[in-house]
C-alpha cells in the first residue's frame, strides 16, 4: 500500500507550551508532502523531525488566528534563503495574501521562487487542489471568524480515472503555465482562476483524511466527511468546560468523539488540547466513552491513514 | 550596585538552527525589563529561561527582517490570552505598526491592553524613551532596508537630576494620559507626540550598553556609543568572507572588533553568527586579534554590564 500518513507536528493550542506545539501537521501521501496550519516554531519542529522543508510543495491554512499561521513568514523565508526554486502553493483566507505580501514588501524581498496563493473559498465543500493520487477538498467549520476544515481523499489508482476526469478535475487546467507567467515572486490567483464550483468526487475515494480545528461542535462536519478513515478533530477542552469551548468557538472531548461516530469515522485523533492539561489521559478516557477508537494526537507522532 | 544585564535569547542569524535561535535580548535594568527584537519562538524561549512576558513593558524592533521581529505578534497574542492588562510600549519602523494591526484586524482581537507604538526616528541619535533610571537612544545602522542600533545609558541616581530635565527629557511629557486616553487596543503615536528632536543626555551616563546588528561595517557607529561598557555587535562572517558581509550589509568579527576599537569600548560581545558555524572559537579568536576584550553571545548566556 502506498504511505498515506499525517505526522502531528504540534497539538497544543492558542497558549505555547514547552510540552506541546502549537498547531501544525505534515501529510505524506506517496512522496507528496503538505503542510495543514503552521504555527509559530514550525520550521525549527520540521528540522526537529528532520523533514526538510524543501519537499513541502503544498500549504492550507485553516485561519487566521496566530496559533495557526504566525510561522509561516518564518517558514517562507528560510525557503527563500536557502535556495527553494520550486513553487510554493498556499490557500487560506483571503487575507492572508495580503499579511505575506506586506511582510515581503517591508523586507525589500523578492521570493527567488514563485509563492502562488489561492484564497479558499466560502460555505459548501469544494475541490482545493489536487497532485497525482490526492483530492483536498475545503468545508466550512464553526469558529469566531471563518475557518475551514480539510478532507483529504486518495483517488483510485490513475488507471481508473480516464483522460476526460483528469482534465475536468485539475485546479490548475485553467491555468497551464502559471510558473513560467509569473516567474518567482508572489502571486494571487483570484475566484475566476480558482476552481470555485462545488464538485463531486468521480471516483469512489480509497482512504480519506479530515482535519477539523478549530470549532465549536458542529454536525454539518459530519455530512461533508462520510466515511472518513482518520479523523483529526480538535478537543480544546474536557466535557466539563463546555461552556467555556462553545464561549469559544471550540470543542470538548465528548463533542469530538460525536463527531466522528456521526461521520462513520474508521478512527478518531484528537488534539489542539488548552494548555492547562497535562495529563491528557482524561480526556482520551472522555472521547472513548463515545467513540471508542480514539486515540490522542501527541506532537511528533505518524499515523498511518486508514489503519484500523 | 543596582542589576544592569543582558541576556542572550538568541544569537542566529536569518536561518534558524537547532543550536543557536534567531534575533532576541532581554535587558535587565533594575527591575525594568526590555526585550530588544523578538524572533520567531522568542515566547518559548522566555518560558525555557522561566522569564515571564507579563514583566517586560517595552519592546525594541531593530528592523524588518523576519529574523527580528516574527516572534512578536505571538507573544502580543498571549500576552493578550493571559491577560495581560498593562500598557505595552513597542518601537520600532513605522510600517510595524501596519503588520500588528492587519494581524490584530483578521484575528479580529481586541488587545485587553494598551499596546502603544511609536516609531523610531531615521538618521542621527534620538531619545526613544526613558524608564526610572535608564534612557535608550536610537541611531542608524547600516543595512539593506532601514535599521537601527540602541543605545542604553544609566542615568546618574535620581537626585542628581533636576526637576526641569526630569520633565523636558521624558517622552511621555506631551502625552500625560495615553492609557487613560485610549484605552486597550493598539495606539499609534505620530512623530509630533514622539520626542524626535535630538537631546543630549544631560547627565554623564554610568553604565552603558549598546546594541548593534543587523549593520555592514560603519564607522559612525563609534562616534554614537562612544565610552560604551557594553557593546553587543554583530558578527555574522569571519574575516574570509567579508566580500559576503559587504555584499549582504553584515559585518565580520574584525569589522566589530574594530567598533569596539573605535568606540572605546570596555568589552564587546559578538552574535548573529551564520548557521554555517558551528565552531565559534574562531571567530571569537580573530575578534580578539584586535580587540581583547571579546566573547560570544552565546543563547541563554547573562551578562553583567559595566563587569570588566
Amino acid at each position: 500500500m502506498i504511505p498515506f500518513q499525517v505526522t502531528i507536528i504540534g497539538s497544543g493550542s492558542a497558549i505555547p507550551s514547552l510540552h506541546r506545539a502549537a498547531t501544525s501537521q505534515l501529510v505524506h501521501h506517496n512522496g507528496s508532502y503538505l503542510l495543514i496550519d503552521c504555527a509559530e516554531g514550525t520550521q525549527l519542529l520540521l528540522k526537529k523531525l528532520k523533514i526538510s522543508p524543501m519537499r513541502i510543495d503544498h500549504i492550507l491554512v485553516s485561519h487566521l488566528h496566530g496559533d495557526h499561521y504566525f510561522g509561516l513568514a518564518g517558514l517562507i523565508n528560510s525557503l527563500h534563503l536557502i535556495g527553494r526554486i520550486a513553487p510554493l502553493h498556499i490557500y487560506g483566507p483571503a487575507q492572508l495574501f495580503d499579511i505575506i505580501d506586506l511582510q515581503l514588501k517591508v523586507a525589500e524581498t523578492s521570493l527567488r521562487f514563485p509563492l502562488i496563493f489561492k484564497p479558499l473559498i466560502p460555505d459548501g465543500k469544494h475541490l482545493v487542489f489536487e497532485i497525482r493520487q490526492l483530492k483536498i477538498w475545503s468545508f466550512p467549520v464553526k469558529h469566531r471568524i471563518p475557518t475551514w476544515g480539510f478532507h483529504l481523499t486518495e483517488k483510485m489508482s490513475e488507471t481508473n480515472l480516464d483522460e476526460h476526469s483528469k482534465e475536468s478535475h485539475n485546479p490548475f487546467a485553467c491555468e497551464p503555465s502559471i510558473t513560467q507567467k509569473g516567474g518567482a515572486g508572489l502571486h494571487k490567483l483570484n475566484k475566476m482562476q480558482f476552481l470555485s464550483e462545488k464538485i463531486e468526487a468521480d471516483v469512489s475515494p480509497a482512504r480519506s483524511y479530515a482535519y477539523c480545528t478549530d470549532t465549536a461542535f458542529c454536525p454539518d462536519t459530519a455530512s461533508f466527511i462520510k466515511g472518513v478513515d482518520l479523523l483529526y478533530h480538535e478537543a480544546t477542552f474536557m466535557e466539563n468546560l463546555a461552556k467555556t469551548a462553545e464561549a469559544t468557538f471550540h470543542s470538548t472531548t465528548k463533542q469530538a468523539a460525536e463527531i466522528a461516530r456521526m461521520s462513520g469515522a474508521g478512527k478518531l485523533i484528537i488534539g489542539h488540547f488548552s494548555s492547562r492539561y497535562t495529563d491528557l489521559d482524561p480526556l482520551l478516557e472522555e472521547s472513548r466513552i463515545i467513540f471508542q477508537k480514539t486515540d490522542l494526537a501527541l506532537d511528533g507522532m505518524t499515523f498511518n491513514i486508514g489503519d484500523k
